[in-house]
């Protein structure tokens, strides 16, 4: 067969459906605990859902085209507009605050990278109508909480938390103009990637606004880590204190829920300028080997903007691919599948029936069972038993038959018995549950 | 807000998506037990994958674009070109029968008619590597236990049964000549939507390959319903009756399976020619108001033809567009959420310290846990506890806390009583599971 799947797109055979799944359900079940609801939108959308929020540039990468009525259509990049369309067109009946997840799968034409995907699915929880800090705190232990529910503790991934407005307090506090404050975010957001000529480039030619004593506030603020460092930096003015109330608040709650050592203050966390407005987040493994896990923060206007709606909303992304790396490294990814309960094997095509009636009431039991679909050996049997890795075997035969017995193979233990038909079933139940 | 979904797109809000989450749980649990593993594919997949199984004059209802690397590409309409590739991909390394399922969202653009979407979301369940009739008799069980398992039993759902390899036979008994069997197909297909004067008309004029007493013939073959009026058909030659003992083998098993009451042989089932080669199966509710719930059969050739691997194939789709009307319809669909176990109520801020340390400790132990994320009068913090549905509700306030205590409200007795803080996770985990 010459057709392959597209390049950048994902065949799921059961093995890497099985990660997938352990991962989705990891999503909802950690979700649901923090009373967030499950919702989804079209994967295909009108364009100018995605080029109302992120301009015409978005286009470029993007799957778009004309449907068959002349609609200027595209696959979904991210959620967020979906999320604002359908939270605008019921605003007024929903009851707030609106604790929504979803798990949708994105689609980014992008240039292909060795091992870059053109589609993911994302984990996306927002928490719309709180303006609080409580809320912030909330969604970040939801983040965090995923990770400890696939076994990951803080020497595995950290979150790296910042605000908005106390970068903003800390720039005017060294005296930075309101108009190079953009430049200066988009710097600390980059200066990790630097080498130190670049940073003294970047002073004296790319960026006129900044002299090079400024760069080197900009280094400074950079490389403050934990809530200490940053309060000395704080300490300089009563604004820049009061300014970063918010971001104190989020830690200290985050500590009251025994989720402290996850967390810690780092400046360089400054995420897209056009969208987030207070605290943001980042989620890492620990060694920084991998793309961030989970981004996300508080974006009050957005939905005003795109959905005409004033509600303040924060939330985050967690895609599946970079997680999926790290349980595969650490070991916490699952093996393979989980095998079925019950084989049944047959020795004759009169034996046949009472294999029908049996199977149907074991999985009337919910029990996963299977059995031969064509007469064969029963060594052969046996070995198609092992390697569905069944725990129990029974076989019917017709000497056992005419004793209204079958034979109960434990596959496990490795022991076998005759046992009355009609007392199969339950003795299996009582075996699975044992 | 101007932009809206597409016409023919759902938007799944949390009520809807609970209809949706009902559906593919169900599908997923049944599949399991019957032995079958989940996998998936791109929604995105080369154009030439369909256009090799459906001919070009798929291309008219498909999604269909150029990307941005020049690539002709559809989002996917149907599931079984991705299966193929799939299987023929790794046909040497997987173990006979494969039992797959999977659960993809499907796409086409079709003219747009009251109620009919662009977008379904289809379960598939296939069984490849087996030739014989009890492979046939899986494959129809399982979806008839799909059924069973929403609650819906044989006096709401009927599966319509009948072999393409029959119909031949009893057309040759009948001497239709074998250049006319396609029409004959047709005819026997379409004949429950004709009216009289439509056969009539059909005879004479659309389709001379039919003199009028052999359009009789076809009338008469349509009518036949049930094993005992087939059989009497079949015993007008031996060489029917060999003809129709997989059928006649199907039917048995399932019988034996305890399912003979869901099944009744009907030969007006026809299915695409171009496609199934043997057993084929539709069902409907029983009622015939709605749609076909689910559709399938034998279809040996298609992998060599599609793959180039020669395996013997069949399986089913079963959407859940007329499946969740037809739960709807007979109150069998969820009403609403299940609601939150736990919420958390405070007095003054001084409690939220408390609140949030519970609150994780009560999430940790899988509860699913909600608290205010301001400030507010505690009446309203119960009103909301009542609007999520909590099963119990916890006021930490400054006098209790003082003692070590909190109040735990019992939110469907409507009892409460002041307990010790440091037993409530393990009070509420005993009240959960009692």
């Amino acid at each position: 067969m010459k057709t392959k799947a597209l390049p950048g797109f994902r065949d799921f055979y059961p093995t890497d459906l099985a990660l997938r799944s352990h991962i989705f359900n990891t999503w909802r079940a950690v979700a649901t605990r923090y009373g967030f609801e499950e919702y989804d939108g079209p994967p295909l959308e009108p364009l100018d859902l995605y080029t109302t929020k992120s301009g015409e540039e978005i286009v470029g990468q993007l799957y778009n085209f004309r449907d068959k009525g002349e609609r200027a259509v595209a696959l979904r990049p991210e959620m967020t507009p979906t999320l604002a369309r359908m939270v605008a067109a019921r605003a007024g009946e929903l009851r707030k605050p609106i604790r929504w997840f979803s798990i949708p799968q994105l689609f980014r034409y992008e240039r292909q990278q060795r091992g870059r995907l053109r589609e993911h699915f994302q984990l996306n929880c927002d928490l719309i109508g709180e303006a609080g800090p409580l809320a912030d705190a909330e969604i970040i232990a939801l983040a965090i909480d995923v990770m400890r529910a696939f076994g990951l503790g803080p020497q595995d991934v950290r979150v790296r938390l910042s605000d908005r407005r106390v970068l903003t307090a800390i720039l005017q506090q060294r005296r930075f103009p309101a108009e190079s404050f953009a430049k200066a975010f988009d710097f600390i957001d980059k200066v990790e990637r630097l080498r130190r000529e670049q940073i003294e480039e970047f002073s004296f030619s790319q960026n006129k606004a900044f002299a090079p004593a400024t760069v080197q506030d900009l280094v400074d603020i950079a490389a403050i880590r934990g809530w200490d460092q940053l309060h000395s930096e704080l300490a300089k003015s009563p604004e820049s204190l009061e300014a970063a109330e918010p971001l104190q608040e989020v830690y200290q709650s985050l500590s009251h829920m025994g989720l402290g050592e996850f967390v810690e203050v780092d400046l360089t966390i400054v995420r897209g300028l056009a969208y987030y407005t207070g605290v943001v987040f980042e989620l890492f493994d620990a060694g920084r080997t991998l793309r961030a896990i989970c981004g996300g923060g508080r974006y009050d206007n957005l939905l005003r903007e795109l959905g005409g709606v004033d509600l303040p909303a924060l939330g985050f992304g967690m895609g599946d691919v970079v997680l999926g790396e790290l349980l595969k490294d650490r070991g916490l990814a699952p093996v393979e599948g989980p095998g079925i309960d019950v084989f049944l094997a047959f020795i004759t095509k009169e034996d046949i029936p009472d294999v029908l009636d049996l199977a149907h009431r074991l999985r009337d039991q919910a029990l996963s069972v299977e059995y031969p679909l064509s007469p064969q050996a029963v060594g052969k049997q046996l070995k198609l038993a092992d390697a569905r890795k069944a725990r129990v075997a029974v076989v019917v035969g017709p000497d056992e038959r005419s004793r209204g017995q079958v034979i109960l193979r434990d596959l496990r233990r490795g022991s076998q018995e005759a046992v009355a038909q009609s007392e199969l079933v339950d003795l299996i139940k009582v075996r699975m549950h044992g």
